[in-house]
């Protein structure tokens, strides 16, 4: 049962994100003259080639207003590396004049066309998925997969869903997001029938969730969503979407059933924090906030989110194991990145119990005992429930001198740590954090109001 | 192999311990004249009765300058208990003209002649240990069956190893020092034969240690040192050890046979501590100290030290669990007594991560989201991990609101709880616990040296 409340807000949404007919038949016109003139590049090569177009505006499942359109060349497998690279760089060139060359697993063309971003990409025209050297080998397996199987009805609620899934904040699968695909919203949405029906099964997902549209998996996988590819039945489509975004959407599937609203669909940003409601916020929360800030590292998106994630990691690791108990982190990344935490303790005793072996356990407790027995700096050893216990000084009792000292000792991604070892960078304690309020003012203003 | 070392610190042990001939003369004088009183005493009662000596005297184990008598007065089991208390009174009376009633498990007569403490105390004449109503009962059976394997050197080998027990702080089985008993400790040396190879088994002890000399056991046990009774299948001797007492043994075991020195038998008391020591102790450990104190209850020292230590208990886990990390703790006790406890952390965020279910338990996870999504006094609720997730406040940031706040919601002794909701306590901090060194000057010098 679809609440009427429900069934208005998809009404609007579907009006928003569906193409008008003079948005489809622009995009056809386009399409055509690009495979046209990539059609006459192949014929200058010394090898076949095929032609297709791939991705949403291919199965007509793009959001209006989306822009993107992307163009596979496909040539035989029996082609190096090297010439697959060369021949669709070459094609390429010459479907878009002004494209540039740009990288992700092998190079590819990217230009401009009336307003368009379109990408032309080689790939090798495979028999089956499950031969493909590279992702994008399977891209044409999917878009034929999924072409058989829609219909206009199956594409509308496709492009709610993907607005929903945008609106939610977990729409894309780039490693900064970690969120759905189109190929997998696609998937899912067959799956269940449609958008609502999407939202009522994932209401009732206790992650580790597993789905397999075809029947033949061949792998077992870990992730907390696995959806197995009906083109490859040995890969998850879903193995990047990371266990906060599954987490995310069974949250707002109940929230968009129980408590439907436009603004799951069309979240407003909300305003910049100001120096002044970060200093209050400061104070009410009696947190001791810490920042670490340089330059951003020149590192693609999908190479510069798992490392500043993992960075984030290893910082507040470190601070908790030390003892000053992280309340919560972020990190924010512009033109500056920011490692931003906010600890619970602000300075400990200088010493600490540190707890050795049982006394019982021979030489190991002998050699503890030994270590300690002449040693002016700790107190003890002494015997606490039947272990050897000295109280030795802290290396360190601030998180500024965990900082000071330990930066580089702590896991963190390896162009994080050649950024900070090679350029300088700031470190802001307490009251000198509200200053990134000037470039992350948004980012800020999310952090301290944290509603779902 | 004994050292030469150990082998001359053991002959002066012994010389120190070993009662003269003169002193045994005169015990043996005492004791005599001691009975005859009982056994006058006896003919007047309406029943029969036997008196025996028991403890060390009996058997010839104490160590030269104890001044402890014991005399039993056994009576028919068939008496009541009232009875049997009446008439061992009347006759402790008559035995000790000046003596006083005390109370163990049953009232007995405390008195004193020529300088030795003379205890007469009424028992149950059961046939068997086993068929004993209290420990009393039994302690015939024990000096019986030691008076039956001991010989000189044996007698020998127990005081030294009595006084080794005394220096380290493990001898007597009262429940402030929860170490081992005069009974546990000639056991233990009939079993390993001597002092020596005493040492030489306890290094190697493993804790749950399990001793049955009489191989009879008819129980399971769940303390680290088990020494069945010879004259009761039933009953561990060991109980009352604690786990540190028997890790403390293995420890001066292994120090006294690699070594070896006069003042473990012989410890000195440290000098009291001084004001300004103290804080400079405080300062160098930059500690945060705090002491509760108050007038000491009026409780024999077998109830009111247990309940001590688990008002302590109560006290520090309080303090760990909102987040403070004691360091260390102690309680000292005179004619006022402190609960003192160092803690690592001196204030805590006003706001604290209060972690909810994930967000996949339907009712669980609905229910927590429900409970906070319109609260304004938390942060959130927001996903992490897959886990709800909200910041709120704290009930207490400090160790001084945590002790005004919640001192009686903490698990403290029964008694300990009464004296301090219905008589004055006060509350040191920091600095204040500085004048503690008036009362506790010994005490807190042991606590800030704590060398074993």
């Amino acid at each position: 049962m679809v609440g009427s409340r429900l069934e208005s807000i998809i009404k609007d949404v579907s009006e928003y994100v569906e193409p008008d007919a003079s948005e489809k038949n622009n995009i056809e016109k386009i399409t055509e003259t690009l495979i046209e003139r990539a059609e006459d590049a192949i014929e200058s090569l010394p090898v076949e080639g095929d032609v297709i177009q791939v991705g949403s505006t291919a199965r007509g499942t793009w959001i209006s207003g989306d822009r993107d359109i992307d163009i596979f060349i496909c040539l035989p497998p029996s082609l190096s590396r090297e010439k697959l690279e060369q021949y669709g760089l070459e094609v390429g060139q010459k479907v878009l004049p002004d494209g540039k060359q740009e990288y992700a697993e092998h190079p590819y063309i990217r230009g401009h066309i009336e307003g368009f971003a379109v990408d032309v990409v080689p790939c090798f025209a495979v028999e089956d998925a499950t031969e493909g050297q590279s992702a994008v080998d399977r891209t044409p397996f999917h878009t034929e997969y999924l072409q058989d199987r829609l219909n206009d009805s199956l594409r509308t609620e496709i492009r709610i869903t993907k607005q929903f899934l945008k609106g939610i904040g977990v729409y894309g699968s780039d490693l900064k997001t970690m969120g759905f695909s189109g190929y997998l919203t696609e998937l899912l949405v067959l799956e269940y029938g449609g958008f609502v029906s999407l939202l009522n099964n994932v209401t009732e997902w206790d992650p580790p969730v597993y789905l397999d549209p075809d029947n033949h998996a061949q792998s077992t996988f870990e992730d907390p969503l696995i959806v197995i590819d009906p083109t490859d039945p040995t890969r998850n489509v879903a193995a990047v979407v990371s266990e906060e975004n599954v987490a995310k959407l069974i949250h707002y599937a109940r929230e968009c059933l129980n408590q439907p609203r436009r603004d799951l669909f069309f979240p407003s940003e909300p305003d910049p924090l100001s120096k002044s409601m970060m200093r209050n916020n400061l104070n009410e929360r009696d947190t001791t906030p810490l920042a670490i800030r340089f330059s951003t590292p020149d590192l693609v998106e999908d190479q510069l989110h798992p490392q500043l994630r993992r960075s984030l990691d290893g910082l507040t690791a470190g601070l908790d194991r030390h003892g000053f108990d992280v309340i919560r982190s972020a990190y924010f990344t512009n033109k500056s990145t920011v490692l931003f935490v906010e600890v619970s303790v602000d300075s400990l005793a200088n010493i600490e119990r540190h707890k050795g072996p049982p006394v019982s356990v021979q030489e190991h407790a002998k050699q503890f005992y030994e270590k300690y027995e002449g040693d002016n700096s700790v107190y003890g050893p002494f015997i606490i429930d039947g272990h050897y216990v000295v109280e030795r000084n802290r290396t360190v009792t601030t998180p500024r001198e965990f900082i000071e000292k330990n930066l580089f000792e702590i896991a963190l991604g390896r162009n994080i740590r050649d950024q900070l070892q090679s350029n300088s960078y700031e470190v802001l304690f307490g009251e000198e954090t509200t200053q990134l309020v000037e470039e992350f003012g948004t980012e800020l203003a999310e952090y301290f109001q944290p509603k779902l």
